[in-house]
């Protein structure tokens, strides 16, 4: 399929074709329910995050790192006084968002399934921890629709780079598909390739970027998947 | 490279490149020495693997899984009463086996460059958290040296199939060496390719196998990385 002209099109996973973000905020939430009795400031959120901030050089992205913050905020807030129980509880907690079930958001099937039958070479390039990532894959029931699948620690411009030269494709035919700006466009477009931006409607503090940041660069944006295959295929007739 | 007749040689990274049982070792004994005020009973490791083994299908391999089981076990074997100190010293012990140096291990460095020099394409496979094991390859200081680093979350025959269609390898021109029958040596050559199983000092229970197991199949044995190009180059040289 490299040998055509047709366009790469790479899919970001959590929140892109499924949702993720909600289970952490859901998981937050159960969090604040169980703190609530050791700390009464209304700052929680705000250190709860500085904790994962603080712990990502360590423990980069994903469920398993998130549940260590959140037990070590939960002992620093509670000056030491939390509960085995408790401890317990957020590792449960952890553990739901481990194995919660991969439902696809609206149009995700068809599109995907649309664009393999149009010829497109199809990939996932989704960040976080490997084991989660995979077992989510796997429990989509989308693996079969793509051709490479890429779990990375850091969606960056080194990293981009890295997998443009490993499966030898053109940056100008490759299109990223996702809802972080961050790390989905940014990176992409700042190296040449396309960015298709589908906001989610919920996005973690850490992958927003500036207005500035956001305007300085082009990149489609759309409301549902579902205009992907015209938004490809108009632009693939203006290139010709 | 592929096109060469050269066999690939592929390398196991934990306790085949350098050390990393040893500091789970140390750490579960540094985490002994926090339950003993909570747990008398003599079978305290053994139930520590219990829980290991009990999560493996939630958290994977890797030093953060290893991390929530252990603060599990403490508040299990505890009965709940165990302090957040010393959940937080888990979480501690946890850190520092996510941020140890990396020392290589005797005569790694120049069997891999002489290797290198002979014009082998070398990989890197290993098991375990995906960022994990990025943070410690960089730290290695030798991901130069090799042609391709795959991180995955099992090795089993299933995923060494899907690395050899990936980068079209031939199974009978395919070298495993490493420290583990289980991961290592076994799926490789039931495959069809060959295993160069280098013993190192601890083994986790994990991946032991039985005598009649590893007795069942061919593979060659090294004390030491170093004879590795001298096994190599006889055996190339046979085969022509």
């Amino acid at each position: 399929m490299l040998e055509t002209s047709l366009p790469i099109i790479a899919f970001d996973a959590d929140d892109t074709l499924w949702p993720n973000e909600d289970y952490f905020r859901e998981g937050e939430q159960e969090m604040l329910k169980l703190l609530r009795p050791y700390y009464q400031g209304d700052d929680l959120l705000d250190k709860l995050y500085q904790q994962e901030i603080k712990n990502l050089g360590i423990f980069g992205y994903g469920a398993k790192g998130f549940t260590l913050s959140m037990i070590e905020s939960l002992i620093e807030l509670s000056q030491g006084k939390v509960s085995g129980d408790d401890i317990q509880a957020v590792i449960n907690i952890g553990k739901s968002i481990m194995t919660c079930p991969i439902k696809l958001l609206p149009n995700v099937r068809e599109t995907i399934e649309s664009l393999k039958e149009f010829g497109y070479r199809l990939m996932i390039i989704t960040k976080g921890d490997l084991f989660d990532q995979e077992s989510k894959i796997a429990r989509s029931g989308l693996a079969d629709l793509f051709d490479i699948i890429e779990i990375v620690s850091e969606k960056d411009e080194e990293n981009y780079q890295r997998l443009f030269k490993k499966y030898n494709i053109t940056v100008n035919n490759f299109w990223m598909v996702g809802n972080s700006l961050k790390s989905d466009i940014l990176p992409v477009v700042r190296l040449g390739g396309h960015g298709v931006y589908i906001p989610y409607a919920s996005t973690w503090v850490h992958e927003a970027v500036s207005a500035e940041e956001a305007t300085e660069h082009n990149y489609f944006e759309l409301t549902s998947i579902s205009g992907l295959p015209d938004l490809l295929f108009n632009e693939y007739h203006n290139q010709l």
